[in-house]
C-alpha cells in the first residue's frame, strides 16, 4: 500500500498520478481538515473534496476546486439575502455538503461520511481525513487580528501578509480510525506537493502522526510544492518566507526534514540538490510539474522507483 | 393593525388578500414553527416559507410549497447520496435554508432572521415566527410509533391513521418577541384556514398566546379550512376525525370555541350555521374558497366588515 499525505490540488493530482501507476485500492489518502469550515450551517471540507472530485474524474481543473460543468443557481438566490458570498458553493458542490451536513449532524464521524462520499463516486482508493476531531487552520494576519483559513485564502486571496499559524484543536485531536494503522503499514508514505505550512502542517500536527513518520522517515518521500523559488499554486511560497523560511526547496526540506527522508525537487532546482542535502533530506531530481494526468502518472512512478 | 394566526397555504393565501386591502405594514403574521424540521444539516421553515413566498409574489401555485419555475440541480446531484429525497428542496428555495440556517448558527433568533429574509423579499408585512424556541409536532401513529410531522405529512403523504399529536417542547417555549405586544394590540385578529390540530393548535400551544386569544375571543374570527366536511387541502378533515372531533365546521368550531368567537364558514355549509352557534360560536357564512386573489381580497374585505 502507498500512503500520501494531501492537501487539495496538489494532493489531488498527485494521488490522479498514483491510481494510474498501482492499483487505486492500494492508495490511501490521508487529507488535511484543518481548512475546514462552516458556511451557512454546512460543513465544508474544501481538501476532501478537492481529491474526491478530482479521483472521480469530476473536478474543475481551471479552477483547481468545485466540479466541472457546474451550475450556481443556489448562491445566486442567496444574493438576495447576503453579500457573504465569496466562498463559491455550486449547485452540485452543494450536495456533498448537505449529505456530509447531515450525516454528521445524525453523529456519523467525519471519516464514515467520507468514506459513504467517496463510494457514492465509485472511488476505490480510500480517503482519510487526517482526523475526525475539528482541527481549524487560523491565521494571525501581520495587520493584527485572527482570521480562519478559508477567510485568509478565499475572501482575502491570500494576498495579505501573515504574522503566524495555529492549528485550533490538534493538541486535543485523534488520528482518524485507519490513519496510524495506514501510515504505518505503507511500504512508501508521500508528502504530496502541497502547501508545508498550512496543507502538510497540520496532518503532522494531529498527535502520534507526525511521530509515526519521524520514526520512518527513511520511507517517507515528499514532493517540492516550490519550484524555482515559487508556488505552482496559491501563497507557499510568500507563507514560507514570511513563517521564517526560505522560498525554495532548501526551505521545504528544512520544514519537513523530521518526518521525509527524500525530497523530490524539480529540474528547475536541481542546483539546489547540496542545499537539501545539507539540511538533512536526500534530493531526487524529477519533473514534478503535473501538468497532464501523463506528466502525475511519471510522478507517481519516479516515487516508487525512488522508494524500491 | 389586524393579526392572522397562519399555518401554511391557507394562512398564505388569507393573507395574501388581506395585504389586498388593508396596508401590508399594518398586517401581522404569527406562523406556525411546529412544523420546522432539520435536513441535512439545514433549518426548514416549512410554514414561514410558504408565507413568504406568497406575500413576495414567487410561490408555487400547483404544488402549494417551494417557489414557482424552481430548477433541482441540487436533489438531482444529492441523490448520488442518499435516498432520503423525500423532502424536495429546491435550488432557490435552498438559498432560503442556507442563509436561515448560517443565521441561526451565528446566534440570530429565527425571528430576527425572518425579518431579514422577508425584507429581502421586499415584504411589508410582519412575519413572525410563533416562537424563537424549538416546537416540534410529533405524530403517533396509529400503528405504533412516533414520527416528526414531516415525515407524516411529506413522506408518509398523510396516508395513514394518527392516534395522537403532541407539541414537543411547547411547555417550555416562550412566544417570539413582538407575539404577543402585535395579538393585544390588533383590532382583529385572525385564525386562517388552516389545519386546526397541527397548524393553529401548535400556535396555540405556546404558553401565552391561547390564553391571550382567550380573553380576547370576541374579536377573534376563524375561518374553517373545512368545508362541506372535506379538507380543501391536506389531511385536516381525517385527522379531526382521527382525534376525535368532527370533520365539519361544527368540528372546527368545537375545537376554536375557546379562542374565537366567530367562525366564518362556506356557503356549502350554510346548514350547519346552527351547529356552530350550539358550539358556542358566531357563524359567519361567506365564499371561503380561495381560488383567486380576488375572492381571497373578498373574503378579506369580509372579515374586516364582521370585525367593524
Amino acid at each position: 500500500m502507498i500512503a500520501v499525505l494531501a492537501g487539495g490540488v496538489g494532493g489531488a493530482r498527485l494521488l490522479a498520478g498514483l491510481v494510474q501507476v498501482v492499483p487505486p485500492a492500494e492508495v490511501l489518502a490521508v487529507v488535511n481538515t484543518g481548512d475546514d469550515t462552516e458556511l451557512h450551517g454546512l460543513h465544508v471540507s474544501p481538501d476532501l473534496d478537492t481529491v474526491t472530485y478530482t479521483l472521480a474524474g469530476v473536478s474543475n481543473p481551471a479552477t483547481g476546486w468545485g466540479i466541472a460543468g457546474e451550475s450556481w443557481s443556489v448562491m445566486a438566490a442567496l444574493e438576495r439575502f447576503t453579500d457573504q458570498t465569496w466562498f463559491r458553493l455550486g449547485d452540485r458542490d452543494l450536495a456533498t455538503h448537505l449529505y456530509r451536513s447531515g450525516r454528521l449532524a445524525a453523529g456519523a464521524p467525519l471519516s464514515q461520511v467520507t468514506a459513504e462520499i467517496t463510494a457514492a463516486f465509485g472511488i476505490e482508493s480510500r480517503l482519510l481525513p487526517m482526523s475526525d476531531d475539528p482541527v481549524r487552520t487560523r491565521v494571525e494576519l501581520a495587520a493584527g487580528g485572527e482570521v480562519e483559513f478559508q477567510e485568509y485564502f478565499v475572501k482575502l486571496a491570500h494576498a495579505v501578509a501573515v504574522r503566524s499559524v495555529r492549528f485550533a484543536g490538534a493538541e486535543a485531536s485523534r488520528p482518524a480510525p485507519g490513519v496510524l494503522a495506514g501510515l504505518a503499514e505503507a511500504e512508501l508514505v508521500v508528502i504530496a506537493p502541497s502547501n508545508p505550512v498550512v496543507s502538510v502542517a497540520p496532518i503532522l500536527a494531529v498527535p502520534g502522526i507526525g511521530q509515526l513518520l519521524a520514526a520512518r522517515r527513511d520511507s517517507v518521500v515528499a514532493v517540492s510544492p516550490i519550484v524555482a523559488g515559487a508556488a505552482l499554486k496559491g501563497p507557499a511560497d510568500r507563507l514560507l518566507r514570511e513563517l521564517g523560511h526560505e522560498s525554495s526547496v532548501v526551505g521545504v526540506a528544512e520544514v519537513l526534514a523530521g518526518v521525509a527522508g527524500t525530497l523530490v525537487i524539480d529540474e528547475a532546482d536541481a542546483g539546489l540538490a547540496d542545499g537539501v542535502e545539507r539540511a538533512g533530506v536526500h534530493a531526487v531530481v524529477a519533473d514534478t510539474v503535473m501538468r497532464s494526468d501523463e506528466l502525475a502518472a511519471a510522478l507517481a512512478r519516479r516515487l516508487l522507483a525512488v522508494a524500491r
